[in-house]
């Protein structure tokens, strides 16, 4: 029997995908170019039995219409905005995303904002490297003490409940809001309480975004709800960049109207607007929430899993049902 | 019965010290001056009960000798190096300290240097401010994630262990190195493994020094330490800055024989050696372990509850045995 064939529309390490390798015929780009185009997928696809297609590669009707063996999709992300999932699921393509390797590696960059927000940790570094920026007295360069604090997550699924067990190791107490309450099960293990998105803001020492955007929550966290929040509070952003009205937020981080914010997103792709670069109560990460050697090995290797398991029986990330 | 006479030699915040001032006689620097000079206090001293130094106010056998109503030293600090420690027993002035205000706070600022540290997130919040200064690609700007990985610390006292509670929420391992080994009930709690210096540092991905420093720590990690550890190891310190040789440190740092390092001490002072601030993959904040808004108050309370409970029963931290 023929190998099947794969297509990987970018140029990953390989250790990942050692045992895809082994099993079938598997398509990089060549050594040295980063990603296949869009027009060499679209020449190419007619031959595959399986695309593993990057997050921001898209699969549309005229790809998925040029592919008549293709049988899945596997997407590299928990995402799949870039794919016309309608038209996958009509013309029967299995779609999976990898929504476990990214949980905890999230939760880490939410924490380290944090921290790195509360005790002022990036901004004192950046000015111990100028000479004469920083002036050591007992009562300079104060930040805040977790221990003890609120932590208010703003949706608390996987990513959410991640960060919640850190900050209750740094002895923080978790409220929570969310669209449906959690079993009481759940909350009694994160010692975690229901309120309010109104009762979060007002309350909460801390303020994290764990929610998916959508045109519900778009803008969620604008000059209305940033006025509510406590002068001492901070805010976290590790999902969505729109989530936040970021021109809004830069003004109430100017003004003191809230005290500092740790953002891995932003409204307009990787890059913050440059109203936040020139601020100290700010500290920023250019979406590298899973940006780590070994989510990148994790990630290959889920893709590999989902394609493998799809042709020879076992658990895959579905996204549609075909 | 007239108020006992209390001296505190800083000018801090008061909100700390409110029923210290209900009960006794309590002396401040004037509004606008920072502290009581050295020949201030010793002006001043013959008529003070107990006095309230802070960690860099010498107490020493000249200031006690012109103090004969002298009972307590209520010192602002976890350490006492200064006071003459052997003179304060023999005159039988009792010394405290404040060991409890500091634990949390101290741990807080490791884990958030070992995010900071391992997550890049104050090199990359550095290089965004700077135009062009990231680029943003698939394999960019990797760092490494905490789940799964191994961390070593050496010294496991109160700020070791209340480090490692936080590690085991991000999914990290534990083994330790100590004088004494712990208690097999602690080594469990924390699912920590007792080994040598020489496995620690061959072995664990984060190094951390917990460690008092003294001459037989004076220097711990120098040159021939740095080579025995992995090529991805982390290296923290919020301990004492003579623990590491930091020029051996740069050297390690900008020659790839360790990955990263996060310091808040130094072997001078606050301030690193200038090779260290030429780096990308160290991150630096200027012993501020303990410098929280949260800290100051708590401390406040602390010196003060020592000098109350001295005077009218309770518990106090004792240095000395008077």
């Amino acid at each position: 029997m023929e190998k099947k064939k794969v297509l990987v529309t970018y140029n990953m390490w390989r250790e990942g995908y050692a045992e895809l390798m082994r099993k079938y015929d598997v398509t990089f780009p060549s050594e040295g170019v980063e990603s296949f185009t869009y027009d060499e997928v679209l020449a190419m696809i007619a031959d595959y039995d399986a695309l593993q297609s990057m997050y921001d590669f898209p699969v549309d009707r005229r790809l998925m219409d040029a592919a008549p063996k293709l049988k899945i999709v596997s997407n590299y992300a928990v995402g799949y905005d870039n794919i016309d999932i309608p038209y996958a699921t009509e013309r029967g393509i299995q779609v999976t995303n990898t929504p476990d390797p990214v949980t905890e590696p999230t939760a880490e960059q939410a924490m380290g904002l944090l921290l790195a927000v509360s005790r002022r940790i990036s901004e004192l570094d950046r000015r111990l490297r100028i000479p004469g920026g920083v002036k050591v007295e007992l009562l300079s360069n104060l930040g805040h003490t977790l221990y003890g604090s609120t932590l208010g997550i703003i949706g608390m699924g996987r990513i959410g409940r991640a960060f919640a067990r850190r900050a209750i190791a740094c002895g923080m107490k978790i409220m929570y809001h969310n669209r449906h309450r959690l079993d009481e099960r759940i909350e009694r293990q994160y010692g975690a309480e229901y309120v309010s998105l109104d009762v979060l803001l007002r309350n909460a020492d801390v303020v994290s975004l764990n929610s998916p955007h959508n045109s519900e929550t778009h803008h969620m966290i604008g000059e209305e709800q940033l006025r509510k929040m406590k002068p001492t509070a901070i805010l976290i952003n590790t999902a969505r960049g729109a989530l936040i009205d970021e021109y809004a937020l830069a003004k109430a981080l100017r003004d003191g109207e809230i005290w500092a914010a740790g953002l891995d997103v932003f409204e307009n792709g990787n890059f913050p607007v440059p109203e936040l670069l020139a601020l100290d109560n700010v500290v920023m990460t250019p979406h590298t929430g899973t940006q780590t050697v070994e989510v990148r090995h994790e990630m290959a290797a889920h893709v590999s899993r989902n394609i493998i398991n799809f042709f020879e029986g076992g658990d895959i990330d579905k996204v549609n049902l075909v």
